[in-house]
């Protein structure tokens, strides 16, 4: 059986989605009875190519790879509905780039192609926190599946295992390590003995940090996806602007040093709690005791415990983001979805 | 929807299970627009007990509580197959003791319940262990779901997540602490400097370990549980016999504090690894970097940790055993077989 894909944004995560379904084309079909043929892709920057047998996708990564476009193709026009249409599509991988406040462009492609019943998996946290609820009831009226494992931990399954894998039990709270960024930071803090300052500056020249750090550091990026979670996991809104958030800036050395010395690590913890049936929803620097699994997570790593009433802690520890692991993120839903 | 389900083998696993099913009642009905009714209980010690349009489980919950028995309902006589239809059952939750030579009586329920198309969740790793390769056969041939998420980890969504939540992952290697006794003991000796001898004798008195407490510290249940990953995730068939198996029992106080100097754990580890695309399966006693999460496994708490192509590190920690934690894995695997 094969699927005909459609890839809305071509950046450095549907290029990986693009080099991993090269690379396993014939373990998939083997291991899952199907295979995927990429009919569409749309990008911004690199503009629109559609082939409904399925494009080269040698020839695209060459593409992409030598002069970061997609050039040797003829570019399509035309509305994304038609060009959908036109492409034979029954998937599509969302990957644009995410805008927290309007959700576009994601917004524009998932509705879209759900509306025409194509199922649709993403990594964009934009639409998911602006239209979580209009979404799935879209994709649910028109028999179309909705995904998006990567919105939160990359591909480290965290979505897939509270809806799935813990299916039965009642999530009491979940605390975790989201923001791989303040992470690396505190560890640095931790190791060298650095200060705020100089740790935020090594996270920058790796890459780690932005130009313009305060989305990580002021605790912006790990409320959002609190707030995701507790749409996901909870079924409630609470918009990022609730989320009781204090960042990493008032962290100092003396701090990190004395609570190691005591037996704590001091981690930015990202936490959902039920109070009385009302979650409530946290980011804050807090001391974890240093024989919790939390404690041991170094670098730019994800983590999360979550405590139920079936199986008391279970933590979770997997990369929170990285282009290839967003990639595997598209991937693991695409494959769900043709299970499902 | 109302599913009819059978339960065979009503001891602590299998009671949990139907408290469980008692408690969520209304929750599941809400959450997941079905639910199950209990028309078949069988058990050697209690007797059979059967009613098509679903037993009273407040009264079977009672009787079991307070005598450790089914005497208030009439005993149903009958082979396990007329059982089964006489009961209406669609569904089967396995749950009887463990016999890893013959996979009895697990073995005959499991492929009377399949062959009928009934399908089947166990926690039994006797016929997991002993018959994988028929049992998946059957179900298959016979349109019946096979699954056993409590076999590894209880209810530690270990499988579910290997098989769902990296699919389109290449499995590179295994490395985990899946025996909860040796974790123990272990655990007590780095903490207490207590020999081997003394911390064997408190996980006895704590009901950790058994009378016969071989087939933990030697190594036996965690070379089980690797044989069965082998075959769940590589297809590989790796006997118990042939994995390279150590236990703990030349595990001394000072080799632990020599360890523990140098900035590592000695964990009884079990391992899965790719090797020239020949699985090599371990279990041995191994110094873990204090910076690794398997390092702050505590007391009987179970850990992976997966390494793959797309993901790097992905670490899953939580409980290896318990009533509750086996039921919860029973549960997950009904409810995904409602869905599928």
């Amino acid at each position: 059986m094969i699927h005909n894909l459609a890839l809305a944004g071509c950046g450095n995560v549907g290029t990986a989605l693009l080099e991993i379904l090269n690379e396993k084309r014939a373990e998939l079909s083997e291991r899952h009875g199907f295979n995927f043929r990429v009919t569409l892709i749309t990008d911004l920057m690199k503009g629109t190519v559609l082939e409904p047998e399925g494009l080269d996708l040698e020839k695209v990564l060459k593409d992409l790879k030598e002069s970061n476009s997609l050039d040797s193709f003829p570019k399509a026009q035309g509305a994304f509905g038609e060009l959908l249409e036109r492409s034979r599509s029954t998937m599509m991988a969302e990957a644009t780039p995410t805008n927290l406040k309007t959700g576009e462009p994601g917004l524009t492609h998932i509705r879209t192609a759900l509306s025409r019943g194509i199922h649709v998996t993403t990594t964009n946290k934009g639409p998911v926190s602006v239209a979580f609820d209009e979404l799935t009831t879209l994709a649910k009226s028109c028999g179309a599946k909705f995904r998006y494992e990567g919105v939160v931990m990359s591909g480290t399954p965290l979505l897939q295992m509270l809806q799935y894998g813990m299916a039965g039990c009642t999530v009491q709270k979940i605390e975790g390590i989201l923001n791989g960024t303040t992470n690396f930071i505190l560890t640095k803090m931790n190791e060298s003995g650095s200060s705020y300052a100089d740790a935020l500056d090594e996270a920058t020249s790796l890459g780690y940090a932005e130009a313009d750090p305060s989305g990580d550091v002021e605790g912006w990026d790990a409320a959002g996806k609190v707030s995701i979670l507790a749409k996901v996991i909870f079924g409630k809104n609470i918009p990022v602007s609730e989320v009781d958030r204090q960042g990493i800036t008032c962290v100092t050395p003396e701090k990190i040093k004395e609570a190691s010395e005591n037996g704590y690590a001091v981690k930015l913890i990202a936490g959902l709690n039920m109070l009385n049936g009302i979650p409530y929803a946290y980011v804050t620097p807090k001391e974890i005791p240093l024989s919790h699994p939390l404690a041991s997570i170094k670098g730019a790593t994800n983590a999360v415990s979550i405590t139920t009433d079936n199986l008391g802690e279970v933590t979770l520890i997997g990369p929170g983001a990285g282009r290839r692991e967003t990639g595997q993120a598209l991937l693991v839903d695409l494959i769900a979805m043709c299970k499902d």
